[in-house]
C-alpha cells in the first residue's frame, strides 16, 4: 500500500502512515492526541485541524463553514490522508476546575446513628492464635479460620490465591499476634465472608480503616475518602473522566469503545482517572493505599461496563440491553484499583441500559424510597433520567437528551468551566445582553444555564418565538443572518476570550428544543403511566453536577421543568456519589439499593406511544399546552 | 565488584559473573542448566563438572574421590568462581521412559454404575433463550440465569468476570440458542454453582466433554483424560515432573523454593510438565483443549503447594506445618493450566505435611474406607507414607525414608530407567551375580527394586551380616576396600554402559537400612497406636510408582515389609491418580475424599517417643526381633 509522510506541528518528527489514513489516526501515531468529543463521528466539530500543506479528502465537514474550509481547516475524524501532509493543530480547550472544586467544596454529614460495629460489612478483629505445634498440626488457613471463629464470630470466611501465598509468612512474622480484615458481606447471604488482609501484630484502636465512595460521571468522577470507623469523609476529590477525550457523552462512547482497535482503552483512562483521584485523597489526609479496603461504586450503566471492559454495544442497539446490571462482589485487584489488592469492589446495581446505579443510588439517598410525598426525582447530567414515586412505587425512564446541556450540539456550547457564561438577561427594547461569566473573565461559549437562561429570556423579550425561530425582524444588530441561518449574537468578538463572536443559532435552538421537549415528555409519560397527574406531585428533587446550576424559573420559563411552586424544588448535588456513600457505610442501606434496583418499573420512551406525541407537544416555547405553565402565560402576557 | 570469564563447553559464548558466583549459578545464565537432584546442597554429586582451565573454590566435594577433585572435577553447585574459568559439562543422565511407558499401559475401569447425570459435577445444558426485546429488557446475565434456573433447575449460579465480558456477544451471536456448561459444586453446599462455558447452538450430544485427573508426583506427574459421559479414561499420559533439576526429593524442592531468588520457578516447571501432558493427551484423542472443562488435582503436600506458589517452608521446619490443607475451587485461569480458562481445577485435601492429598486419594481408591479387614496401604514413591485402618477408623505417618529407593543417596543408585538393574542374585558359594537390567542393555547403575533385591541376596549369602556390614573374608574379588570403605562389585567396568565398576558400599547399606527400618518402625508405631498387632492385619496394600516393582519376598528378607503371606500383598500402582479419577467422575465420591481428609489420624513420627526405638530395632537385617521373620529366620537357618 502507498505510503504518505504526515507532520504535525505539535509532533516532534513527521509520521508514515498509509493511503486512507484518518488525520486523528495518523496524530495519535505522531504522539498527538487531539480531543473528540462526539467519538469521533463528524458531529461535534472539535477536533478541526488546519492542513496546511498538501491536501486530504474529507468524508465530512459538518460544522465548518466554506470559509473555514477556504482556509485548510478540516475535521480531523473525517479526513483522509491520500498524499503528503503538514497539519496545523489549533489549541484545543483546556478543561478547567469550576465543577471540580465545587463539589469538593460541601461538607457531608455522617448518616444519623451511624455505628461501625453495627452498620459496617468490614470487620477488623485482632486475633491472638496459638501457634502450631508438634500436639497440634493443623495447617495455617484452618488454623486463622478457627481464630476468626472463635475470636470474631465470623464463620464460612474465604480468601483469594495470593493471599495463601502470603499467610504462612505473616503469621509467623508477627509472632501469631495479627489483625484481620474481613468483608462479611452482610448484605448478600449467598456470598461468604471474605479475608482482605492480615495486618502484622493488633493494630491500635486509633489506626484507619478506609473505604472510598465513587461515582464514575460520563463527565466527572467523584472520589469520597471515608473513615470506615466514625463514618466521615475525610476528603471529597473530583476530576475529569479522562474517557472524555474519546466522546462526551455515553453513545460516543460506546461507538468509540465497539471499535476493535478500541479495546480496553476506555477501561484503562477511567481506571487511570480513578487511581489518580485515590493518590489525591490519600495524599490529602495522609493515608496508604493498602489502607483502603473497601470502595462502592455508582455510576450510569455505560460507565460501570466500561470500567470492567464488558462490552457497551448492546446497550446502545434496540432494544438497548445491559450485559449485567447485578454484579457480583469483585477485588480491586480483578478491577485495577490501587487499594489493597484484595479490597472489596462493590459496584451498585443498575436498572436498565439508561436507568444505571447512579440513578438506584439517587434514589436511595434523596429518600424517595422512603417518603409519602409523590416525588419527581431528575439526574441531568450528560444523560437525563426520571424517576417518579414514593415509598410505595417507583417508575423510572431515560430522555434521550442529548448533552445539549452540557455544551455539545450547539456551535458556542462548552462545559460549565471557566469562560462560560452560565447566566444572561436581556434588555426586552434594546434586546442587550448582560451576561455572567464563570470565573468573571471574558467569555468563550455557553454552558447548559446559560443556553437555559439565554432561550428563556430570548423568547420572553420576543426575539424567539414559541415555534424556536428567531425573528428577524427585531431592531438589533444582534439579530443576523449567518452563513446559513439567523443568530443572535451574545458577545461581539472583541469582548471575547478567542476574538469571534459568540453566537446561538436557529440549529442551536431546535437542538436544545429537542433536549428539553425529551425531558419534559419524560415527566408526561411517567406521570401518566401511572395514573398521576403532574399538577399533584409534591416535590421535585434534582440531583446531579449539572442540575446544582439550574436556574428553575428559566427552565420552568422554557417549559423543561413542570410549572410548580419554586420552593418545591430542592437540588441535591451528587445524588449518586451520596448513595455509594450510604451504601459503603451501611450493609442494609447498601441491601435497600438492591431492593429499589428490583422494585424500580422502567419505562422504556421509545417503546411508549404516548411518548411521541408529548415530544412533538414539548417542542414549544414552553409548550403547545399553555395550561400547564400557567406562571408562563402570565409573564408572557405581563 | 571484581568480575571474572567462565566459559562452559556446552555455551556458546562465555560469560562474565562477579567474584563469589556459584558455578551452577554460572552455567545457568551461560545458558545451561545442570541437573540438581538434591536441590543444590552438595549431596548428591549428580552436578559434578570437570574444571579445565583455572581453579575455583570448593565449599564441599563430598560424593567426590580424591582422584576426581585431581582429575579437576568439582560440585557445580558447591564452587565458587574466583578467578577466570573454562569448565566442562559431562553428559547429564538423560531421562526415560520406562515408568511413563509402563504407567501409561495399564486399561482403567469405568467405576461400576457410573452416571453423568447422576454423579457429574459438571452438566452440560442446552438453552432456547427468548430474545430481549423492548417489553422484556432484561439484562443479558440475568436472563441467562433465569433459563439456567428454567430449563436447566440450576440455581445461585456465579461467574466470572472475563465471561461477563464475552456473554453479550456469544448470546446474539449464537441467536440466543446456546449451549451452557456449569460446574454444579455439589460436592459443598457453601460454593455456588458457577458457568464454566458458553458454546454457540446446541452442541449434539456426540460431542466431547472432557475432564483430566492428575496426580503430581515428586518424579512422575500423571495425567489421564476422561471422557465425562461416558467416564472412560480416554488417555494416560506420565512425564518426569520438570521441578527434577532442582531437587529430586521433596526436601531439596523446600530448600530450592526457599531461596528468594528460585521464587515461581517451580511452580513454573509443574505447571509446564501439566500443559505438556495435556498437550499430549488431547493430541491421542484429537480433542481441543478448551473443551477440557475440570480438572482434579492429586499429590502430596509440597506438590500442591508449589503448583500454587505458596511457600512450602514450614513444611520443612518443625513443627511442619502446611499452609492449606482444604483449597476452595480454583479456575485454569488462576492456575495456569491450558484447558477452558474458567475451568474448574479442584485439588484434593491434605491430611499434613507429609501426608498429602495423594494419600487421601489412595486412601479412597484403594477401598480402605470401606472395608472390614484390617488393612496396611502404603506408598512409596519418593517419600513413605503409610496409613493403617478400617472402614471406621484410619491412622497415618508419614517415614522420612529418604529417597534411597529412588537410586539417591546411594553411589550407583539410579532411577528406575533404561540401565537400571532390577533383580539381583548371588551364588552363595562363588558369590557371583545375575542380574537383570531394564531395557535389556549394559546395566548404568541400580534402582530401588534392585538395591532390594541386592541386600536382600547379599544378606542372605552371608556377604553381609545382620547390622549391615560386609564381610571382607568372603573369597571373592567381588568383595574390596574401596577409597574409603569396603564395597561388593555387582558389574564389572568392562560390562558397563560407562566403563566403570558399579559397586554397593558400606554406606549405601546403611543408607538402605535406614530407609527400611523407617518404613518399619512407621509399621510398628502405627499399629502399636491403636492397639492392633501387626500380624493380625490382614491385608497389605501397596501403591505408588515405585510400589508396583517391589520384589515382596526380597522386601520381606531385609525386614522393610511385615512377614506375612505373599497373597496378602497386593499391588495397586497409582492409587492417587485413580483417587483423583474417581473424585473427577462423582461429586459422592469427592466428598467421601473430604471426609476421609478430615477423619484420618495423623501420628507424627519424630514426636513419637516409640519411633526411635522401633527404629533403632529395625536397623538390622531383618530386624533384632526375629520372631517377628519367622520366614526369614527359616531361609537363614536353610
Amino acid at each position: 500500500m502507498k505510503k504518505h509522510v504526515a507532520s504535525f506541528d505539535l509532533a516532534s518528527k513527521p509520521v508514515e502512515v498509509p493511503t486512507g489514513t484518518t488525520l486523528i489516526k495518523a496524530a495519535r501515531s505522531a504522539g498527538v492526541e487531539i480531543q473528540q468529543p462526539c467519538g469521533g463521528q463528524g458531529r461535534c466539530g472539535r477536533c478541526v485541524v488546519q492542513i496546511e500543506k498538501g491536501t486530504v479528502r474529507r468524508r465530512s465537514s459538518l460544522r465548518l463553514s466554506t470559509q473555514d474550509v477556504e482556509k485548510g481547516y478540516a475535521l480531523a475524524c473525517q479526513s483522509i490522508i491520500e498524499g503528503d501532509v503538514s497539519v496545523g493543530v489549533p489549541p484545543q480547550e483546556k478543561v478547567e476546575r469550576r465543577l471540580v472544586t465545587d463539589l469538593t467544596a460541601k461538607k457531608v454529614s455522617i448518616p444519623e446513628g451511624y455505628n461501625y460495629l453495627k452498620h459496617q460489612n468490614i470487620r477488623r478483629v485482632t486475633l491472638t492464635i496459638t501457634p502450631p505445634s508438634m500436639d497440634d498440626q493443623t495447617d495455617d488457613w484452618s488454623r486463622l479460620q478457627r481464630a476468626l471463629r472463635q475470636e470474631g464470630g465470623i464463620d464460612n470466611i474465604q480468601t483469594s490465591l495470593p493471599m495463601l501465598q502470603q499467610i504462612g509468612a505473616l503469621l509467623r512474622e508477627s509472632d501469631w499476634k495479627i489483625t484481620a480484615i474481613v468483608d462479611t458481606s452482610l448484605a448478600d447471604p449467598l456470598q461468604p465472608s471474605r479475608l482482605i488482609a492480615l495486618l502484622p501484630d493488633h493494630v491500635s484502636e486509633e489506626s484507619p480503616l478506609w473505604g472510598c465512595a465513587i461515582d464514575i460521571g460520563t463527565t466527572t468522577v467523584t472520589l469520597w475518602l471515608v473513615d470506615l470507623f466514625s463514618g466521615e469523609v475525610r476528603a471529597q476529590v473530583a476530576e475529569y473522566n479522562k474517557q472524555i477525550n474519546h466522546g462526551e457523552d455515553v453513545i460516543s462512547r460506546i461507538i468509540f469503545s465497539s471499535n476493535k482497535n478500541n479495546a480496553g482503552i476506555l477501561r484503562q483512562l477511567v481506571v487511570e482517572t480513578i487511581n489518580l483521584l485515590l493518590e489525591k485523597a490519600c495524599k490529602r489526609v495522609n493515608a496508604r493505599r493498602e489502607e483502603i479496603v473497601k470502595t462502592t461504586v455508582s455510576g450510569n450503566s455505560t460507565m460501570l461496563h466500561l470500567l470492567l471492559d464488558i462490552p457497551t454495544i448492546n446497550i446502545r442497539l434496540s432494544p438497548f440491553i445491559t450485559t449485567v446490571n447485578h454484579l457480583p462482589p469483585l477485588t480491586a485487584r480483578e478491577v485495577g484499583f490501587n487499594i489493597h489488592p484484595d479490597g472489596t469492589v462493590d459496584i451498585l446495581p443498575n436498572v436498565a441500559s439508561y436507568v444505571g446505579a447512579d440513578i438506584t443510588a439517587g434514589v436511595f439517598s434523596s429518600g424517595i424510597a422512603k417518603t409519602d410525598l409523590k416525588t419527581l426525582f431528575m439526574d441531568v447530567g450528560t444523560n437525563g433520567e426520571i424517576v417518579l414515586g414514593t415509598k410505595d412505587w417507583l417508575v423510572a425512564c431515560a430522555c434521550s437528551a442529548g448533552p445539549a446541556f452540557e455544551g455539545a450540539g450547539v456551535v458556542n456550547g462548552m462545559r460549565a468551566t471557566k469562560g462560560a457564561i452560565e447566566e444572561v438577561w436581556i434588555n426586552s427594547e434594546t434586546y442587550e445582553p448582560t451576561i455572567r461569566v464563570i470565573g468573571g473573565g471574558k467569555p468563550r461559549g455557553l454552558c447548559g444555564s446559560g443556553l437555559i437562561s439565554l432561550l428563556a429570556e430570548l423568547f420572553l423579550v420576543g426575539v424567539v418565538d414559541k415555534s424556536g425561530n428567531i425573528n428577524t425582524t427585531r431592531d438589533t444588530p444582534r439579530v443576523r443572518l449567518g452563513e446559513h441561518e439567523a443568530e443572535y449574537v451574545i458577545t461581539w468578538a472583541d469582548e471575547t476570550a478567542h476574538q469571534r463572536d459568540i453566537v446561538i443559532t436557529h440549529v442551536d435552538i431546535d437542538n436544545l428544543l429537542r433536549a428539553k421537549a425529551a425531558i419534559f415528555a419524560g415527566f408526561i409519560v411517567l406521570a401518566k403511566g401511572v395514573g398521576v397527574p403532574l399538577d399533584t406531585i409534591e416535590q421535585v428533587l434534582i440531583g446531579g453536577a449539572f442540575g446544582q446550576y439550574i436556574n428553575v424559573e428559566k427552565a420552568i420559563e422554557i417549559g423543561m421543568l413542570p410549572d410548580m411552586p419554586w420552593e418545591n424544588f430542592h437540588f441535591l448535588g451528587n445524588t449518586s456519589v451520596l448513595g455509594a456513600y450510604y451504601a459503603l457505610l451501611n450493609w442494609e442501606s447498601r441491601k435497600q439499593i438492591d431492593e429499589i434496583a428490583k422494585q424500580m418499573t422502567y419505562i422504556e420512551l421509545s417503546a411508549d406511544n404516548t411518548f411521541y406525541e408529548a415530544f412533538t407537544s414539548a417542542l414549544f416555547l414552553p409548550h403547545t399546552d399553555l395550561t400547564l405553565f400557567p406562571s408562563v402565560s402570565k409573564a408572557m402576557a405581563g
